[in-house]
């Protein structure tokens, strides 16, 4: 740690911020100071990282090298108000914002935004996850990547305009996906089924999309042209919109998919 | 094997017919006889299960004990026409087929229906995968329950309205997911970036599906109802349809399914 950051401060104790401030308290860094709305929040942050619960966003400075702004975007412009301009490192996690957001407010700032999906009470090795990091200087970039190797084996510049493009598909690839399985388990309930019948081929369905181009390994009615199957599960989801809709949607993109791979 | 079936051949050469068939070939169950549309098809199968390669359906019914039908579900009725009357046991693998389809045209028969993607490239172990068996007595349920437990770890019995709901959530639970994961990788490809970057959010998103109810660990811009994001996302996806309206369908889904939930 000797020439980078070594005590860190965070405006926001949500998903990002927990997950964040507990890799890096494990892998050694001192945990300054936990701000949050919901002081509820922050406490129970601060305990798990042997840090303090601040007050005001402008106390967050106070002992830390480098302040984490690990907030939901509409109120970021809110905390870097509230920031003390300092010659301290500033950063945020978001995956939609530009880093220039931070231009004129505070003089060195950065983006750190892990690629995964991150919920309070589901633990995860952050080992596996993408840092993609970004800084107005080089000074600054470098030490982001001394912190996110710490905890990461993969850490990646990624430009503002590339970050945008991977937090949109990461909806696609995370957040569709799992409402789409909502959406099986709540069919399943319709005949008293498990959603742990299906377990096995979602899991297999990811594994399959790790090992080859997705587009390759793509599988069902759709996909085989199968009309006939199709018909029949639109009539099953007649009264079931908007199920019936995402069922005809997918199909057609699915369908348009794999005309372009034969092309 | 003592009570139960000892030969098995296939009508069919597909994805499907050649998981099974090398692993009932593994568990050690002779492999009598391999038909297709495709002589080619059946003749890799055949020489992987030392088979032969029968050159009519009917057959096929020779020294077999069951006869599996593993065809696309729009030529089932042409080979079912096809098959030998006699006492062989017939069953179907399709997910959205009555076991009644069969009825009149042969005396005993049933269904064995793996719940599972296959791509004939892809190995995929049989232990995790569910099957699900029909049979037209109890006779041949139980040995369709032996032959089932002889690859996997779970058999059920799933009458052929639960199968049909089983088989329309599986398109929700693993094509559709499969498809977004294409869209995300083509996105991606606007900006230079590796589809397998989004390798550890996949994965870590199937894994929490199958520890928690999806509903429960749904994160993303529409489940946290932030519209700024949203919006941006919306517009930076103008010009890609479907991809446009994709996102605005499962966003306005994703927020009321998390309503339903509020309530």
């Amino acid at each position: 740690l000797s020439a980078g950051i070594k005590s860190i401060s965070f405006a926001g104790a949500g998903n990002v911020a927990t997950h964040l401030a507990l890799s890096f308290y494990c892998a050694g860094y001192d945990i300054a100071g936990i701000y949050s709305l919901s002081v509820a929040s922050a406490s129970v942050l601060a305990e798990k990282v042997s840090s303090k619960v601040c007050t005001t966003i402008a106390e967050l400075s106070e002992h830390a090298d480098l302040v984490i702004i690990s907030v939901p975007d509409y109120a970021f412009g809110e905390v870097l108000e509230a920031i003390a301009p300092s010659h301290k490192y500033i950063v945020h996690t978001s995956g939609g914002l530009d880093m220039e957001v931070m231009n004129g407010r505070v003089s060195k700032y950065g983006v750190l935004y892990p690629l995964q999906t991150f919920s309070k009470n589901t633990e995860v090795s952050l080992k596996k996850v993408p840092f993609c990091i970004e800084a107005s200087e080089k000074e600054l970039l470098d030490k982001l990547r001394l912190l996110a190797s710490s905890v990461s084996d993969t850490v990646v510049n990624i430009n503002s305009t590339q970050r945008r493009i991977l937090h949109l598909s990461a909806v696609f690839a995370s957040n569709f996906p799992n409402s789409m399985y909502s959406i099986a388990e709540d069919l399943l309930k319709s005949e008293n089924l498990s959603f742990e019948l299906l377990h096995p081929l979602i899991l297999e369905t990811t594994r399959k999309a790790t090992l080859h181009p997705p587009q390759e390994v793509q599988t069902g009615p759709a996909r085989r042209h199968d009309l006939e199957t199709m018909k029949a599960h639109e009539k099953m989801l007649e009264k079931t919109e908007p199920y019936r809709q995402i069922y005809d949607l997918m199909s057609r993109t699915i369908q348009k998919q794999s005309k372009k791979e034969k092309v």
